[in-house]
């Protein structure tokens, strides 16, 4: 039953997270995941409030039971049979511009752990409830999307870890596009080439002009376009830029 | 005036063309270019008789002088300040399978002429329209949209001429990417990989079932979200297949 | 009898082309292809006189009858049945940066015509030649090369007609490796990613010092190293800058 | 001083490393990583033989503390201002062909542990001796070479696990390289597109004839040439395969 069908976001914060899922929350029940409340307690506030209905998580993609638990918490409030319609991964660890040989081992670690591993455990625990969106045939084809960067494509100097980390992220969404899509589940990956205009940079690029940066709502309007796409036409990949971007 | 502004298609014929054509067609008078008026006029018609408003007219994409008789017949048609909204190149040169010491250098140069000189006739013609588009504040960003293929990325053994022309035509659409992007023209690439489903591909893939080929009204839908894409989110590039395609 | 057996290098010049066949030279015979004799003359003559053996002959790669008129020029003169060990394609469209709008037609065209159209008569004619060289069992299996650019991955803005032709010239070499490599034939593709320190750039780049450009000798060192690769060992493709290159 | 200089090779086994091994060994005293001592033995015993020099260290890559181990055992033996002329990186995680949803979860961070965090633990611990080449004026400029694999640009279905490594070593690889080229330093990767020929192969395909397989002394080579590339001339990537692989 269509009805039963969630959406969820992983890595909600001030940004994209929060766009795409004020976006998919007219249309789905969407749960919230980040590792702190303070990232998704008001953004749930919001949608429930006008009329849509959210639930945030404190969850840690990195590690595996966390998001197993995640799982757990989903199935107990939406039914153990719950189908999703979409799935999100828009975590990202950390980025650090350093000479490499200043590089820590844990912030090269972390980013494959966000990265890489946090996309594997959330991939592994929410391909399920995808899989039974086919199943319950949902109206679109249920899509698990993930949020890249420039350096998931380009790994400059200085970058090691950032870049790593993404690049792990691109590999595992290709093989997954490769093995689902025939299964029914539409798997994405976005290439987002800019800085994205949220709280945190309202000050950067401002002698560009208001239009420098991506619009977080804009990248939720292309999630949302790549998740109404048939399974006669799916996309694996875009890239995401504003229109100035030099590239 | 945004009503001036009008929608142009290369290589209207019974597939991509034409629904994309259509599409358009439900927001912009749509001018449709084919080298034979049978591959417009039925379409045309159509067009203008639900409301629409079509023009077609013969013009060989991989001739500079027949593409500015077009411009021309554009004018004097929709007036000398005419902008245009969306520019789609959808020409495509002949697609022989063939050992490299067997192919004619006819097919060969064909290739290019209609892709890669095409496509460069077809944007030198189109761009001041739509950076006219540009001036007359269209709704959506002015779209330059060329249509490419799984040979625009991969040059498989016995497909030189066809792949040729392709990349070379993705080239021409990135550096236009890159140059007319930040003057508020979107340009971007799509990379059509599968069979499309049109009549001279109806038995094709049968046994695959009827989701084994792309839509070509999927595609059109995928050109219109481009279209409507902001300044702040361009997408250069995105790849479309069925979801059961290997790839 | 591999002493049979030559080299034949398209656009030879004060660069890369020169370097490319005294370093062949050692070994095989070598025919310089140029449209203007001044650009082989002298090149022949030092040859001949350092005890190698070098012909020239007068050819527009752009033409195919100038071409199929070399080939028989080289059959006169090392016999019908000559077969090449090597077979080096360096020529190159002019490179003008341009606004797209300015830029002339018949300068897209020539880009197209040296790399696309050249590289497509340039292999035609000789890949029977190095096929030739396969049933004569050259020691080195025979090999087609060619220069490419960073124009040949990136299509930079006001770069279209270079890139354009590059772009094709590399699909060309892709399709044409994975149809000949099976045959014996070894196709490569070189990245010339950087500025050639030759008599005409002797002025750039100075003041980053003596290794801010690419050694047309090295270039020549790298294309022998791909002509000594055994079957079972083949590279497509190599990228080759100065280590204090950005890219 | 030259005579100082030092090869190391991680991921010594029976194929490509223990050819890498001993084609270095004829130049410089070479240092054998491998988890387990049996990997490494009879090569530094048969290196040793034969007139070259070689000492082999049990190291597991993906363990910081391990590497660190290994250079201090490196000092000791050469002296603290060793430096190095090659660090070759070519340890691999497991390769498991399986469904995502089988996908043991210490399996896909074994692929990240030894493809990503050990090429980082490598290149931390060996770019200092790099460096230390490049201050006593090596004949070649110290080289970095990382194996990759056709995973480490294609990732298939049922790939996860070794494609999300291999990608994230290709990463690491394209950022050392901007970063450490222009300190003298070459790093490169090399991607290995098919089966090569070593015991555990013996039997595959045996029916497409002895050149279906690649040579690990072909490869060893390949590497050497990368290594003897001068600063003005260097190849970040090369691609290796059968000239029979289909690709």
């Amino acid at each position: 039953m269509a009805s039963k069908l969630i959406a969820i976001v992983a890595g909600v914060g001030p940004g994209t997270g929060a766009s795409v899922a004020r976006k998919f929350a007219a249309t789905y029940p969407v749960v919230l995941l980040a590792r702190k409340p303070e990232n998704y307690e008001d953004l749930a506030k919001e949608i429930n409030q006008k009329g849509g209905r959210a639930i945030g998580i404190s969850t840690d993609v990195s590690d595996s039971q966390s998001v197993k638990n995640a799982v757990e918490a989903i199935k107990k409030e939406f039914g153990a049979d719950v189908g999703a319609a979409a799935a999100v991964f828009n975590a990202s660890g950390g980025f650090l511009r350093k000479p490499f040989l200043e590089l820590p081992e844990d912030v090269f670690s972390a980013s494959l752990d966000v990265s890489a591993k946090g996309g594997f455990n959330f991939s592994q625990a929410t391909l399920p409830l995808l899989l039974k969106g086919v199943e319950q045939k949902s109206q679109h084809p249920p899509s698990l999307i993930f949020t890249g960067a420039t350096a998931s494509v380009k790994s400059n100097a200085l970058m090691a870890s950032f870049a790593t980390g993404k690049w792990a992220l691109r590999a595992l969404s290709q093989s997954l596009a490769r093995e689902f899509g025939p299964q029914g589940v539409h798997v994405a990956h976005a290439i987002i080439d800019g800085v994205i205009d949220i709280p945190r940079t309202r000050e950067w690029l401002k002698d560009l002009g208001a239009e420098a940066k991506l619009s977080a709502d804009g990248i939720a309007n292309d999630y949302w376009w790549l998740h109404t796409q048939p399974v006669t036409n799916f996309t694996w990949e875009i890239d995401l830029r504003p229109a100035i971007e030099k590239w």
